[in-house]
């Protein structure tokens, strides 16, 4: 049986786990969820998920919700070989969790907004963007982009020299912010954060990801 | 050699890491950073954690950040037998990842404003208590807690009949709600939150750092 994704690729939570997907190799369905028509927020999707939000992912009996909780499971489950989680060595994994939280923590909430300003509040809601709002989240995500040069000034890759979910993560609101907003120097201005980045976007899947974004936004 | 685990029980952070030690029964020593002298803004400190927060965790040379990624790893490395994580089957390990995330994506954001309006603004920052940001997340709070009822209904704990980290990591925001704000109701008045509540809190463990929270508040 298919795993089904129950989401959309304009949702950056979507696109997070259709990265994960391509990056394991794990054929899917993505079952379509109609923001607009509210879909979201009435059965069936309000059985998978409580809160009512996208994706949703279906495999079997197992519904889940949280993008970053579905990945976790989705490698652990199928993407056994490929070190996107687990390492070779147990203080690598741990730094894998270390930097994913990060990215929870600090690098999700100032994107977010800027995203959310620049990108999804004029295309779904028809609203103008607040630049008193984006002005706190670029103070914020400089902040945090200058403690990532920092590290990746010493490592490759957030975790260490090898990719993985902590890397991931990022993609689908990084995306958004080089390509739809006019504060892609946050990223690009920062040598060691502009070479990783170039490196976690030019992998197979993530084109292929990307792309499907660019075609919806 | 001890784990060094730098913060202090008045920081809801630091406590989340206590109540895992205690409940995995880890000897460990707590390095006080004075918060109101700045200690945590510049070395050694800043150097433990790049974001200046609290706590950090030293385990010989390692050292981490951020409390849910700290309390991960004690119980991998120090819990195996609790099972405050990892169970014995897989889709309930996977079931405490997604009920951890819901804590971090959808309780945390709102209880969070709602304590640190109503104990650490007046009790760090002298400031006065914003009834508008308390209202606007007391709406989102209890819409989050109308969730749990409806899954405490099914299950004893978070994640299903047995307590996990996915429920400890409730415990210092919860206490503050309770004890240091007058909108405590918000967890008596959902039956099946407070029972679940009442368990949690009525661990050995927990009430030994809830009284050590008591003390500093």
């Amino acid at each position: 049986m298919v795993v089904k994704l129950f989401g959309s690729p304009v949702s950056t939570c979507t696109a997070r786990v259709m990265l994960c997907m391509e990056e394991i190799g794990l054929q899917y369905e993505l079952v379509p969820v109609d923001l607009k028509a509210g879909e979201h927020q009435r059965p069936p999707h309000s059985d998978r998920n409580p809160f009512c939000q996208i994706p949703a992912l279906q495999d079997g009996g197992l519904v889940l919700f949280e993008s970053r909780v579905i990945t976790r499971y989705l490698v652990q489950k199928y993407g056994k070989g490929t070190y996107l989680l687990k390492q070779k060595s147990f203080v690598d994994t741990v730094a894998v969790d270390q930097w994913m939280e990060v990215e929870t923590q600090h690098f999700n909430g100032p994107i977010s907004a800027i995203v959310f300003q620049h990108v999804f509040l004029p295309l779904l809601f028809g609203g103008h963007t607040d630049q008193n709002v984006v002005l706190l989240d670029l103070d914020k995500l400089g902040k945090v982009l200058d403690v990532y040069e920092a590290r990746l000034s010493k490592t490759k890759f957030l975790a260490g020299d090898f990719y993985s979910l902590a890397d991931l993560h990022h993609l689908p609101y990084g995306y958004h912010l080089i390509n739809n907003t006019p504060h892609g120097s946050l990223i690009n201005s920062r040598p060691h954060v502009k070479a990783w980045w170039d490196a976690i976007t030019s992998r197979q899947g993530s084109k292929k990801v990307l792309a499907a974004m660019a075609s919806t936004s």
